[in-house]
């Protein structure tokens, strides 16, 4: 549903011509792992929270060329008929190990391992990016949102201004998964189970001859799930005003209004305002819901001011994940088969530091002291021995002399789980309540400091010894080439 | 294929429960008429190209209600069986009218008019939004980035880091109306009929024992069609030597190297480095493509700083349209018939001038003088005259004593078309090459210093008499009330 129907050719032209480089090489069925991981974390934040693996495993599991995507392939006259002949009979045979979604990630983590022969691994890359990179954006914005409005209910309502239909789509699912409550998205509703919520347009006022009529008409349909729009004419003059006579009218007759929205002015004040004349007209239960180009940094500084909002509603931001509106997320060649058939590490050297890959073959392990928090995380390669449980000394990534010891080890995850082996996916899909849960427990485990808006805390991220070892010597091998 | 399947419950939930609103209002029949338009230019630019309109037209004529989603709707509780019953048959009925794709379009301009029932008109909104906001934006994005290289080719490759496989697909389509040459995205290439074009991925050098066997490998492949990756390990001292001895061979053989890629570093520098070896090893024929999350900004600082770049490889920040990542197009009521069916203009009112909306159904003229460039737009209501050919007086949007005359016209042109009548599309399906030289022809019509990246001068677009009086009156109208 959520991707196209046939996505095949999905991809960038260079995947192909590589392919069938790599069949004229005779190269191609060499084994291969590739890990997708990004580099830096988007909005300036401490944490990131992965999602898309559904997606990205549905993708996989049908990825096939259809006869007319051999066809159109055949017109750019840049293919052999053997590869071509090769490419209709594709289908992936390998393995995929991945953080399960709403998974904390953190920069250079693989979130995906994509092990397979060197043609099926490298065909996955774009599709694979396409999908992690953005709900992995959208659900980090989500959590950040959520965790700036001090959890309170948080609706997505997107829709409109998401890039695209599947935009959309993606974006309302991530953003559920990162705490979001409810969405405006209907086919989400439908097709992912999220809970579906709205209020009322501008145009429901403007098509009744005045405001008091307008709500008198709504309140009549709905007399028990109402939220007026209050700001078509003047807020606080006329708008809620209307919303209280109309709000007591509905209490007369043994029903409720649900809330009232504010969508422009300034929120602070109006909030306030809003909260103290409900209250004085014996409206307490009156929910204050307030949208208009919010983000984590406005839903803060509100919150801050005093304003009396119960509930956010999120859009433009958080589905476009304004103002990083990408994760830089990439997918590297980490380790290749050699002739014999022995995998060996690879690297891509950069001048900037940060863009050299780390090579081998990955676990990652997550460290938990006694109350259930996060304390770092270490990589190592998946051949060594998984780290004891008493001690553990993990290396800083770039920097060979910095190194630290963590006693206070109370459990240790292996974060990497297994979800496609021999071609066949093995996760079972996962329900999205279970997914979200998995977000919440997880920022539960963070410590707040990591979770600051603005400069938060780095969470600690080492490499094992071997591993650190390893990069060391093939970056020191490369530079005395050169 | 770039819209999701079955796309009625592709929208907000607030669209329905006004629709079932209006049924019990009484008011659902009634004429209505609602514009889509865009209050701000985006990237602080002088224009914006209309895109999406042939996607909107699909999910307009294909709007439908299954089974399934009846079924969904009864479970939410929210909507009385006779009005799931009238969903299950609705059809949009109505008229549209639009800017064809690629016309240049400006703040407050409907770039579509939607006329019908109040309930049909309505329900257009969510998705029409989200289809023309998120092409709008891309085809203008990509028109600014083509300007600023100074029209030289521009290859979009953004699909791994675009908003989902959909945001990837509209993003393309937008890009190529906005001025790209050509894609790296295949089923894009195949759906649309875009030239796809592609270089090589650093894997590929990553697969081979070092760079120069790969090169020697790809040249074999591609004799004629390589274009090398050269910033795998060290781009002057490796990559571009490399590239050099595997050209002269290709050279000795009769062939030719296409180009070189540049991918990381500074661009300037390296690309001045690059032109002067090539040039030096009598490869003056190599083109350099720069890629590296490049923009317009970056591409015109490069040019200014003397950089000897080819070809521009643009990916991320054209197909997510950082830093604005979406277009703030809304859809407003404009007119809406009365009991006896005589249409009338609606206003919403807002504190803010810019979100007062425009009343009454529109027509927009454009003035071009005797060198057929734009002078000014006007908008007029859809009932009076069109402006006279030798005079017209256009009055500013809001402030009521500015206005101005002009004599210079050459011609008047209306920009709405029908495209949609009786609930039949109208227009045709549009070649994409006649829509992208729309934009161009456009483009060439606007005078440069509106097409300045940073603080263009403003384009005008001014009100008829009648048009500035009836907004006048209707403000006058409800400040007084209030």
């Amino acid at each position: 549903m959520t991707l196209t129907t046939n996505t095949a050719l999905l991809t960038d032209l260079y995947q192909l011509t590589m392919m069938n480089g790599y069949v004229e090489a005779g190269i191609a069925d060499r084994m291969a792992c590739f890990d997708l991981f990004f580099r830096q974390l988007p909005f300036g934040g401490g944490y990131a929270v992965a999602a898309g693996l559904e997606d990205a495993l549905d993708y996989v599991a049908n990825l096939r060329f259809s006869r007319e995507d051999i066809d159109y392939l055949a017109s750019l006259n840049l293919f052999p008929v053997k590869f071509l002949e090769q490419l209709s009979e594709f289908r992936f045979t390998g393995e995929i190990n991945a953080l399960p979604e709403g998974t904390l990630v953190f920069p250079f983590e693989p979130i995906l391992q994509v092990r397979g022969t060197l043609l099926e691994a490298q065909f996955l890359e774009t599709a694979l990016l396409n999908i992690v990179n953005f709900q992995t954006l959208i659900a980090t914005k989500a959590a950040r949102i959520w965790e700036s409005s001090d959890r309170a209910p948080v609706i997505e309502f997107g829709l409109r201004r998401a890039q695209g239909p599947n935009g959309g789509m993606s974006a309302t699912r991530a953003a559920y998964i990162g705490g979001c409550e409810a969405t405006s998205n209907i086919l989400a509703g439908k097709e992912f189970g999220i809970p579906v919520s709205g209020t009322m347009a501008h145009s429901w006022i403007m098509a009744h001859p005045d405001e008091l009529t307008a709500f008198r008409a709504y309140a009549k349909i709905y007399p028990n799930k109402s939220i007026f729009l209050v700001d078509t004419f003047d807020t606080l003059r006329e708008g809620i005003p209307h919303a209280i006579t109309v709000g007591k009218e509905m209490k007369s007759q043994g029903h409720s209004l649900m809330g009232i929205r504010l969508d422009s002015g300034d929120l602070a004040y109006l909030s306030i305002e809003a909260r103290q004349m409900l209250n004085e007209a014996g409206l307490h239960d009156v929910k204050i819901v307030a949208s208009n180009d919010l983000d984590e940094w406005i839903v803060e500084a509100l919150r801050h001011q005093g304003s009396k909002i119960d509930i956010w509603g999120v859009g433009t931001k958080l589905v476009t994940a304004a103002p990083d509106s990408a994760l830089g997320g990439v997918y590297k060649l980490v380790a290749l088969a050699d002739e014999r058939g022995e995998m060996r590490p690879r690297i891509k050297i950069s001048q900037n530091v940060e863009k050299t890959t780390t090579p081998g073959e990955k676990a990652v392990y997550r460290i938990f002291d006694c109350n259930a928090n996060m304390i770092a995380d270490v990589m190592a390669l998946s051949n060594e021995p998984p780290p004891s449980d008493t001690s553990v000394v993990i290396h800083h990534p770039q920097i060979e002399y910095k190194f630290s010891r963590i006693d206070t080890i109370h459990r240790i995850e292996s974060l990497l789980v297994t979800v496609f082996a021999k071609g066949k996916r093995l996760l079972p899909h996962t329900d999205i309540q279970k997914i979200r849960a998995r977000t919440k427990a997880q920022l539960d485990s963070l410590h707040s400091t990591h979770r600051r808006l603005t400069n938060p805390h780095s969470y600690r991220v080492g490499f094992s010894k071997t591993l650190r070892e390893l990069k060391g010597a093939m970056i020191k091998e490369n530079m005395e080439r050169v």
